[in-house]
């Protein structure tokens, strides 16, 4: 999923444009049946079975996409190398211990989707990111944390408040996961505010350039100009050579013509 | 209240120069009463009403400046549409539950006045932003928590206090909120710390650029000069070729009048 | 004790220089002293009175080269009001509760040299300054807190601990301060953590301007060779024109000597 | 081991270039014979005094190293004069309390490793940088806490969970060191999380300069461009001179030709 060499790979960039809707619509259904399955506490196991249901079938659409990408790439064994963190990020969650890894591929989609809709507006897709990324943060740490032992995040609110006090970095410490599944939720938000606070960098340091090459393409507009008078000049001064020489071909002809006589 | 397209709407622009001062005056008196009403504890039924009627009429003249703004626009959806958050801010107060969004737009307001007053001098706008925004936090949050069961913050000194260690994200924990008014308030603060640290690098910014202007300004100006000079020097190449062309002229003569001799 | 108008105060200036190294002795000596009073608890009460008639006397000193400087100053109105923070924190410390105030004007001259000492080096700097606020402030957090009841720093160890936890903004809260006193340093400390933070800042800010100022210098001494090769073509075509207006003379002569024949 | 003046100390450069691989072996070996100390507690007396024998042999090559390279330096005692930090560094391990320290080396050259690995990729660096440091706080953390009374870091989990929280200064205060050696790790940790933040500006504003100097190589290439045909003009002027000055003689000539006639 993440951007490929896609000039090199007609082929995965065509299926890419035609699958990215239908991907951004998957990872939002098994959001929502992930959130419902975590929320609705008192589901019946019936009700249970289905969102599971739901769940896998959408993780395993994403794995015969990536399979399907693999089987479109000319060069596959590149394909393998360079997207090695993609195939362990669906892999992985096979294992019911790291099941929540599946959600960083959802989260993966939607934001790609978000980023792509706020092409420019840097304060709109940071805002959507932070409620995105906290949302499935709450969700996640919610069901890693509930029925543990000792644990502190029990409710959907302390998640949520839990999430705010983390991604803030300003940790006070009245809840924190006991769990190691809640740990590695903790440990990715962090990560995740330290990345959204390097995209706020990154997006000061872009328009600095932006100034930087309306700078530069000022002068070189004037430097332009500049060349092309100087170039109007050498013009000229040819022209001046041409009626010179001429002058000087005449005076030959007057110099011969007067010495005769 | 946000920056609206004032070009395009001049009868707001008008609105808003004859009203501001009103405006910031009243933020100032709704904060003033805000502050006796949390602060004053022993204050008497009959006083406590006094102040909640100031609350809601200052409240009521903020609505009716959204209402006449409105009114005055020309092209009435866009002005809604882009004008959206403040029409939420405004309505959602009504909810006795909400009542503490009532702050953001005094916020807002004092903040504005703030910014236009510290022109150019961002430490002292910083430092500004930052007592108005503890002191509001400071004071919501103990109107929130107070008498909460297992509340942490139920002094104003306490509230400062965690005012304090939440705005640079230190977080002891030692104070916290447990109310969701509390929470909202902490979460606004957090923001609020964040907000404020990209106004100091936005500012860092732009005394960067300010920097790269007078680069631009100087290389252009030395670019003039050298670009009027090769002007100068077309105006003396004209002026040779049309030496050059007179001398022609004249040899043309001195020609023809030698040859028939 | 702020870098005043020294051009338009020429006395103060002078003033400044000849004071400057007595200033720092004795701002060293207050924190040798203090240092001492803090951490020597068996020490007799002799003793400790004798430290802190030091304290007082050095202070009195800070407060004469306040006024001698008042008395030097041409604008005297407009000096006090420039450094009114100057007059408040050396005057607040009369009073009993503020006293740990005096360390801020101790800290200020001691930065002031540190920052002459290290002109350019920024990680020699930042790392001296870190080195002395967090010094003063686990003394001064120490010196507050340790008869309080409920106190938790109670140790040199545990204030330094506490400092180093609080200056990163980690704060993991198993020690804060619980006393007004203490509060402030913790508030000052957080204040100096921001203020670093936004040395380093702009010390990058400032290598960047320099390359900007280099870049400058560079096209500035290129296009000046350009100007004075276009000044030279000037000067060439004005020889050119004065050869071609000779030669129309001498054509004019010509002319009228070969109409005659 | 810090970047010595290595133009003037051809002889100690090519020592460091022959050793610099086996430096690094050497401190991997150190890293995981500490590692296998530290994590494998049900190691018996005889494998536990195996490990020590490794460390302490390690430590020895690293000193050894050290005093080679004064034995190389030309002016010696200017080398350890800004070596300094590195001989205290190697001596201090000598006293048991502070054996920790001997994990900054090991850092150190496993750190310069990964720079010349990742010459150029940030993002790689950074990430390779935290998890050594991280690895290498969580093991030293252990080992300093795991039997002290009172003390909540006492598993790996726990520890390199505390490590997280602490790099990322969210700082919850469900863990923390309460041993000297463990809070000198802590304060380490926090200096690194600070460091790799700086590295991180460093590597934005490098990036920044990079385009700077795109911009500066453009506009002299174009001021060359201008210079060049500034030139070309300049050499037309003197043919155009030459041309005139011909034709003033031939005039001159004439003159003289025509006047006895």
């Amino acid at each position: 999923m993440a951007p490929p060499d896609l000039v090199a790979e007609p082929r995965i960039a065509a299926w890419n444009r035609r699958v990215d809707w239908w991907l951004t619509g998957l990872a939002a259904v098994f959001l929502a049946a992930y959130a419902w399955q975590v929320l609705d506490t008192s589901l019946p196991p019936a009700g249970r079975d289905a969102l599971e249901f739901v769940l896998t079938g959408t993780w395993v659409v994403f794995v015969v996409d990536y399979v399907v990408r693999i089987a479109l790439a000319r060069r596959r064994w590149y394909f393998v190398r360079t997207h090695l963190l993609d195939l362990v990020i669906l892999a992985l969650p096979m294992f019911r211990q790291l099941r929540v890894l599946r959600l960083i591929t959802v989260i993966t989609v939607l934001n790609r989707q978000l980023r792509d809709d706020a092409r420019g507006r840097v304060l709109f897709y940071v805002m959507g990111a932070v409620v995105l990324i906290g949302f499935v943060a709450s969700l996640a740490v919610l069901d890693a944390e509930r029925y543990a032992p000792d644990a502190s995040i029990t409710t959907f609110g302390g998640a949520v408040w839990w999430t705010i006090t983390t991604i803030s970095t300003v940790g006070y410490g009245d809840r924190y996961p006991v769990t190691p599944e809640g740990r590695l939720v903790a440990a990715s938000l962090m990560v995740a505010g330290i990345a959204l606070l390097g995209v706020v960098t990154a997006s000061i340091a872009s328009w600095f350039v932006e100034n930087l090459r309306r700078t530069e393409a000022t002068v070189e507009r004037e430097l332009d100009e500049v060349s092309a008078d100087v170039d109007r000049t050498e013009v000229q001064l040819a022209a001046v050579l041409a009626e010179l020489r001429a002058i000087n071909a005449r005076l030959d002809a007057l110099e011969r013509s007067s010495r005769p006589s």
